[in-house]
């Protein structure tokens, strides 16, 4: 049943830190190439910044997550989920933004998750500054609003920055629900903290039916009964899930524009994310590492580790 | 209500990378200026380190707080306190320490908040090492002694070091009990951790009355279990809270003098703070953040988020 | 002479590490304030990044500079020169951009320098990504074109990048040039190197009359011999300095966004600099501190003595 | 009781920055010396990676513990003792391996342990990866099996990488159990987690009875109830504690060569730790520090934290 | 005459940050691939520091070399030769190391390039420590000894070390002219500095007739006089170019395993190897870069950039 | 000739990252060890930097630097010298000081070497901050005034900082001049720059006939010239040399409280240095590292370096 085409690069054959790192060292297509029709999840770079209100270098997300996925290895440790056996997985390259233009950009990125979306595959995304999550929701709902479960310290529900931005990291959800491409009752925010402007996301995520969930709230309740909740929110329709690094406390992950203090550890996000295996999903992604701000690739060694457990999800969710 | 002159500048308006920093982006008075009578609390920068026994480097504790500190936004998550919109804030600038003349510094700080005190300001101090509270409570408490709420891995009860040295970071509360300001009755400190010369803090804190709760003891019973009998005390009368940034992991806050492993993660530590909303406070500071050993930035940011934890607690206290 | 308002407070006064960091120490003066109309040199950060095509992060440029150039003492080391009792000195703040916005971005920096220009002050900028120049320049250039003095490791003439961005950091000085703001035969280029995408942008130069010499023939010839020429191309018409910070080696100055090895050490920069003081100056910036990519600061330490430098001149050409 | 010559400089005599630094400041002691024969535990470096198979650099290891060592005391701020008090103990130095031939490296390590054994000395050994367990057990093994109490992220049970490499940090203990070093009935291995090869290590375990304790269960069960069954699979037989590093969450400790996110922090380890006072102990390493992926140190001060929980169970052993 | 197949990604058309990181973004193929019959370059990796006597990491070397590589543009700046357009150059990836076994590694690397040997490609290598040069040498100078042109600080001429070690970084150039792999008469070594064990390497290289020449003689003759030298000693004949890093100063490019202060600027280096375009050349490689000893990427960045002004002085060799 | 108990331990017999790190992995010696009355040449650390008036940090230097300074090897490159084999040297230790009592860490190192001269050791020492050089002065000179040669970009003659302190690190040479330990007439400053705060300095040096050579100077004259010039300021009579770190350029040695761009790199400094072999030295000194601001070693790997150096010619001297 194993397809060996779409086998990664064993550790025990090459040493990790061996070779020319694609995501999880998975086989690179493009459209044109033979094994492309076979892919049914695609891991996907958007290497973009622009919609960055603080620290940018999210741009550099994708190649150092790929650098460090490079020591992922075949099989979930609790699971024992081999996903790379049970779903045709490949690394599907990088949109190419336009880093001085942001519509244009955009656009380009909405165009790139056109053709995944026609060609039948799950993308899974890493980021890229959270403002990316829109131009793919944008593509995958262009039929019917998504149901969405969101692992963030802030609601990115804001409506605008500096005087008259509509776009940026801190918006995308509102953009998506105003757009109809989420459906508000069916979104659900787990992680929300840190200090903040006004009651302004708040109030228009209430308006819309969205669910949020404090950090507090989050450790006081724990990963099952919090997630429990999720599913039912988000029911048994299709479902996209986008997880903010900052979601996670910046001790653990601290390569990201806007950390805020108090946040779970790895565990509690490994736990919330094995949660999902009932959940029909549609898409995930993994945004906000930003290397320059991390050097040391740890948050991105976080990243790509919470990026295997939605894979992980994602191939069961598949095979149902 | 709200005075429209001490408000910070807003992240919406200027992005919070932008700008000469003050702390919190509040203005910056100093005694001669008009708006200076209006002040309720100062943010006072003390750069000191030469009280350091280990690791030096506090002295630039400030800068970097500041700096830090323009990411802080307007309003807290959980209880919804603006509070800068509930009392008058600014930024009073540095004491001026003489970093080769430690007595002459301790005089220095004594003048600085003996002046702050007189002009009725409620001073929310960033070190600068641990010495730093020992002049400030000399000045706060010169008519009585105050009670004490002091997080730390570390009593800094010891009596002297290196063969005769009364004043470093090691030694400030047992000379503040010794001088009466300081009744040890009221004081409680939390979070004690790591090796230990020998019994000599531990004893003195004992014969003066303090209370010393371990962190096993805080971790197994809670925040709010251990703020109870902290509140209780401390009492109703007047009440010093000193944060040391020690008192938290040093995995969430490296850049520090004297780490010592086995502490609590920052959304412990922010609900701690949460729980001194009845405490009847007349100052507070946070200190020994060392940024040479955290040239990030990340315990710096650590430090301002508990600093803006400890405002909204003193804006509480303040207007009942 | 000497105006004892526009005096930087003394590190014999207060430790070099104390006190808010404003640029050398100068009071941070606003339209509004008393002592405004006096200012004769304004120091101005442009807090962008936005024309980046490569790695961001020079938006955080301005903040850091700020912080470093505490350190800066009161007199030229070799000429003497005690620039804030020459000239009436002041941080006039930074310019507020919206970072998700370029073309809005452009105007307001324009708008800030065309006030600059109106109240008659010389400005000294700290950038900020090479595309602030701009419009800066079109601000000063509004009546007539100007010469420049450029040291870079690029031309910065390209045409366009991405399919379609005019205004990057790799076009300001073309832009310049066509739209009238700059005299192509009265410019410079100093430092020339690293890999090329093709000959558009030496052609463009050439056809400009833009004098440009490679860091082999300025390390061949020297600082003097090579500044002699520079000074001929501007001859005694009104010239502006843009100095970006990649022109340095990257071992002397690493936290840039588009590093070329092989370049000068910082002595060869500060001798070119002190060159300058024949020359017509109507205005200097310093581009190009990416703080995220140099955490350590020294970079930036490298920025603000090279800004020192050019102040040092720029109140020598003041006075003439 | 105390003997005067094996206590350790104390920071209070000379501050804990200065000196040579040896283990915990104890005297560096060689077969020749004196004092030697009085020694009852040695701290010994064994500084070698060539078994690591991804990341190297814990040949470093050794020098950096040795150097954050200096910031330990004299007494445990929980169980009040004072190990210097109760046994000699003394910095034996470290193994002199050949970097360049694994064979001969483990040879040397293992006649260095047979002298140590010989000469009925206790080591604390500081690694190292986790392959110099192996020849420790080897010499401390050679008449009997022993117990042991294994914490690690990973089993370290593989059979072979690369195409046929026996020795290497993921197998030492597959090879002491083949050879007779481990019971398998009496190791218990504790905090597994982080993705799979394949099943091979479990199988393996399995086969020989070793009780696996996955991360999900140590959090869910806790650590005393945990350590409880440990020490009944251990029983009173002789037992051997190893601690890989890379058990505790890499936010807390980054410098090593295989993280893995979702551990526990340090209080954790420290209360795990604690809980072997009732056991046999022949020795305990402390392995897979690897500085050049810390140059803070912070990983290394958590490692000498360990190294004096766990010399302080093994002095408690020692004495019963 | 410019092969469509083997042009790089533009940085006009897909940002430098973005994409999968091949070297210098050019093709990645292997042996069965239908363009790899074209190939006249090869760009390899062999990631392996098992050879290194100090401090490792050279492993990572490529991994951040093709990282840094996607920052090369497409033509030499002042030579103008653009060299995919010259020749067809490709990735032909890693070789791959048995990281625990150090004799079989280097017959894998044997193996590899005896392949790309046979195939008719010339390699450009990227290491790993020098001890990679050895087995490369072994490949191409199978049928006749070799000119070599070398780089660096050391001679890597002793004999063995820590007892009886033949094959490490110190020994490669020995063991090549004792095999009859290098003619020591045409071999020259430039840059040599650095504290010495003893003589015996400079006495092996003497009698063989190695023309050494010291980092002081360098300076003070200049890059021309020394290669019009170097060109003498090799003559017409097929010639290998070796160049270590650390060759280089250690400010420049301080990710090295064993730096020594005192040496040349990255400007140097580029002259220097710009003087081997009348060299007949049959290979060359850039070793050492530890990436671990420079998080940044500084040092790779030197590294890929010396390693693309080899490759412009190759592909003209080529074409002679 | 060569004494077989004052040899280190070379790399070829134990790697050199291996062993607790003395300086030079020389003998550690105390005044009542058998060996310790042989000693000629004594290597001392002063873990002291409460002299500094910016950055501190230098108290970890001796620490660091011994660290690095397994990486020295037993041989001269160009001199031949193998200093250990010339003259008996080892390591002596750390002065203890004070970190909270200047004054008393004054006496105690005053004490310490004074000690040092009576048992006729020639020191050569590690610091520190560059106030560490007044007392070894003051014991050194006690008897008569001294010649020194100093490196240094600051004359370290100043008065006094911030209101009234005579004891800082700008002011060791101005107090030892006033004092009679040095005779102006024969210091010779090398290598000074930086912007400066008034001419206080300068006009002292002046008054007292200090030789005063300014970067550019140097640069122009090479150091072979300004040496000759040197030796014939300080002529036959006994001379002392200090080192400041902060000479050197900060992109070769960062780690540095006070640097200032536009200084020498490390080759300049080894050439100076070496034509020290005809000076009569009584001890030498280098200063100023501060790891804290360079946690990669990199700057103690010079200063080690350098102390190399010193030692070379030291010897030299010593057995003129």
């Amino acid at each position: 049943m194993t397809n060996a085409d779409f086998q990664p690069v064993s550790g025990f054959d090459l040493p990790r830190y061996a070779g020319i790192p694609t995501f999880m060292r998975l086989p690179c297509l493009q459209p044109g190439d033979a094994l492309y029709k076979e892919v049914e999840i695609g891991l996907i770079g958007v290497p973009w910044d622009g919609g960055t209100s603080n620290r940018p270098g999210a741009r550099h997300g994708p190649r150092q997550l790929r650098d460090l996925s490079t020591m992922i290895r075949a099989e979930h440790p609790t699971s024992g989920v081999r996903p790379f056996e049970v779903a045709n997985c490949a690394d599907l390259g990088d949109v190419s933004p336009n880093p001085s233009d942001l519509m244009e950009s955009l656009n380009r990125t909405v165009a790139f998750y056109e053709r995944i979306r026609d060609d039948g595959i799950i993308p899974l995304t890493a980021g890229g500054d959270h403002l990316v999550s829109y131009p793919i929701l944008k593509a995958l709902a262009a039929e019917r609003p998504l149901g969405m479960i969101h692992f963030d310290a802030h609601t990115d529900l804001y409506d605008g920055y500096f005087g008259g931005t509509s776009y940026n990291h801190g918006t995308p959800f509102r953009r998506a629900i105003e757009d109809g491409y989420l459906d508000g009752s069916r979104v659900v925010q787990i992680g929300l903290r840190g200090t903040r402007y006004d009651l302004d996301d708040i109030e228009f995520g209430k308006k819309h039916g969205v669910t949020m969930i404090m950090i507090e709230e989050l450790m006081d309740r724990g990963p099952a009964d919090v997630m429990a909740q999720a599913r039912e929110v988000v029911g048994g329709k299709e479902t996209y899930v986008t997880f903010d690094i900052d979601f996670i406390d910046p001790a653990f992950a601290p390569g990201t524009g806007t950390p805020e203090i108090g946040g779970p550890d790895t565990l509690t996000a490994q736990r919330l994310v094995r949660e999902l295996t009932a959940v029909n999903l549609v898409g995930a992604d993994l945004v906000e590492v930003s290397p320059p701000f991390d050097q040391s690739g740890n948050t991105a060694w976080v990243g790509v580790s919470i990026m295997f457990e939605l894979l992980c999800v994602m191939v069961q969710s598949l095979k149902k």
